[in-house]
């Protein structure tokens, strides 16, 4: 709800006299709360600021960008994604052009774009959850049927029962989360390779979390199935660049022409289209923070598993675990110690973003009273056999 | 198309073979020539660069933003739309707050939004035409019908004959561009408020040019109409800020939670919330520039109707004239002697941006070549007697 007061203009009127569409009524906006507390592990942010020299390099490119403020910015922003085809190129070893990629206001407005281009009514597309939760809601904004489709009980991805879910369903997009969000697991490219083959339309394969992943990405996959295949991508998690809004994708070029064809002209303005040039500059020392985090992950997930907890194997910035008799009432227990993490509303298990080894002493200490004060035994409950959410 | 290198990765794909929606087959993407010539004048931008200070209070205003660019901007963009509710009383009398404001990446995706909580399949969205040619395309991104109705030959709205169109096509929503573009001429207010009376569902009255217009905004009828009207506008025309991308409507409080349920989350990036506070601080100045702008407008249409040609009225910074007897042919003269225009489609017609003294200058003399060489007599064609682009 919008900040409201009394008499203001309009001010008489209630959402529910509009004429909305009828599958909107009774819901509520996506987002975690925004909260203002010292540690704030919720939305998977980088937690390392940009350094000196990034924030010095986007600030004189707005600088030079802000005196064309007057002029539309090049509306197929061929200059950030050759940025960004080198630096891919450099990240999976596929030799990409400018022609491979697509870029977009955060990774969301790339999926809603796929979604317009190969959803829509009378398609559906499928997931496999508990997994990054904009797929359906992206899905419903462009009234592309959602199909869940489940996980194992650990949450790793069932291949051969991935398989036979798509042959029954025939959806015309799925989505392959590698790593997954908010389970943390990445899919090996053999696996993928299954998933791609079985798929009867397009898949896509969120990368979101790929830079804290060691397994190869599925850009390798390209050359063999442009004709079906989108990787996307985005500058918020690896590139500290969340508050820059810059997703992207790579694929075959045919692809790039569809969501051409329904993309918003003019969408990138030119303060994104130079601040990321600006970021992408620095790529070498991102990473290095980068490896920092996953070094401190896997720290965290072993001190999390010695005090009893049980954590889902993790290739990405953060850790799904638990279990938790009540979750709700355990991520309450960390807030009010000044420690927000995030319920993503799977039975029993919180997420924790990875933060600086600062933050993660709080959140530790924090772990090892709530462990002590009693967790529930592995198999106490049965309520996670099949997750979908 | 995107650019294209042979053997690029994926690059054996063609579009024809992606399984794209049906009514996405064979369209182009929408986009008027970004060519460099010496004096464009084609896409209503704002011929005077950001003053001085102004860039120089944007680029400390994103210094300040960068630094925290790890972490996602407030979603509800709070500060900005703020700024926005003060900067819009101050412009049209009304005492709006941030409850009544919305903001997002250009007018584009405000009036997707729209469309996406109050259009959609099974719906219908009917325009006045000619008028914006993105709203049809944006009708059929978010799958809303869109339904076309007509205006006087000389392209003024005829409220009568329109209450008549929507009591028989009973459009879901309706825009009601104001000035209209391309061709110039604004609603005023009575008439407005028979059309929103007449209306059945959501109106839209699109005021992306409404600073350079004498007449009252639509604005002034929120606090009446609350429950079905929606005033949109840009900060890319009046505030030179069109690489910026800043969209931003006016409406019932209700309205605005209707939007934050179709919203991608984080839309707004921190920079551009940044830069666009900045540029709002300089309103004054920006509308100096605006009142000079209308000034030129009026001057360039006494010089072209003094060469012959037949002029539309025009209350925003672009000027509909005619009539030519190949409008893409005298387009074309234009291009060659270094002046871009816009063909906007309608036969007999050019649009031309008003630009600084000296571009306008040049704009005139080659119209007056143009001019000498022979144009068309009014009464000599009849295919605009009903306008249905």
């Amino acid at each position: 709800m919008s900040p409201r007061e009394p008499g203001a203009v309009g001010g008489q009127v209630r959402l529910e006299e509009l004429p909305l569409r009828e599958d909107l009524r009774g819901r509520t906006p996506y987002g975690a709360p925004q909260l203002d507390v010292p540690v704030r592990l919720n939305t998977n942010e980088n937690p390392y600021p940009p350094p000196p020299e990034l924030v010095t390099d986007v600030t004189e490119a707005v600088a030079e960008a802000a005196r064309v403020l007057h002029r539309y910015p090049d509306r197929d922003a061929t200059a950030l994604r050759t940025d960004l085809a080198a630096y891919l190129s450099e990240d999976t070893g596929v030799p990409l052009t400018a022609a491979n990629l697509w870029a977009a206001n955060g990774s969301n407005e790339i999926l809603q774009q796929i979604l317009q281009a190969f959803g829509g009514p009378g398609r559906s597309a499928l997931g496999f959850e508990p997994s990054y939760s904009m797929h359906p809601i992206i899905a419903a904004g462009t009234r592309t049927e959602w199909v869940p489709a489940p996980r194992r009980s650990d949450f790793s991805l069932d291949t051969e029962r991935a398989t036979d879910v798509l042959a029954e369903h025939r959806p015309d997009v799925i989505f392959v989360t590698s790593p997954n969000n908010p389970t943390g697991q990445s899919v090996p490219l053999d696996d993928l390779r299954v998933l791609v083959q079985a798929a009867p339309g397009m898949v896509v394969v969120d990368e979101a979390y790929a830079e804290f992943s060691s397994r190869p990405s599925a850009v390798r996959l390209l050359d063999e199935f442009g004709h079906k295949l989108i990787v996307s991508r985005t500058m918020s998690k690896a590139f500290a660049f969340a508050g820059g809004r810059l997703g992207y994708l790579a694929a075959a070029p045919a692809v790039i022409d569809a969501l051409q064809l329904v993309r918003l002209p003019y969408h990138l303005s030119v303060l994104t289209q130079a601040a990321a040039r600006a970021a992408l500059r620095h790529a070498e020392q991102t990473l290095a923070a980068v490896h920092k985090l996953s070094a401190e992950r896997d720290r965290v997930r072993e001190a999390l598993v010695g005090m009893g907890f049980s954590v889902v194997p993790s290739d990405a910035n953060f850790i799904l675990f638990g279990r938790f008799e009540d979750a709700h009432e355990a991520w309450q227990r960390y807030l009010d110690r000044g420690v927000l993490i995030r319920d993503v509303g799977i039975p029993g298990h919180l997420r924790v973003t990875v933060g600086t080894p600062e933050e993660n002493e709080v959140f530790l200490a924090v772990s090892k009273d709530i462990a002590s004060a009693g967790l529930e035994r592995p198999g106490d409950s049965d309520d996670d056999t099949e997750v979908n959410r």
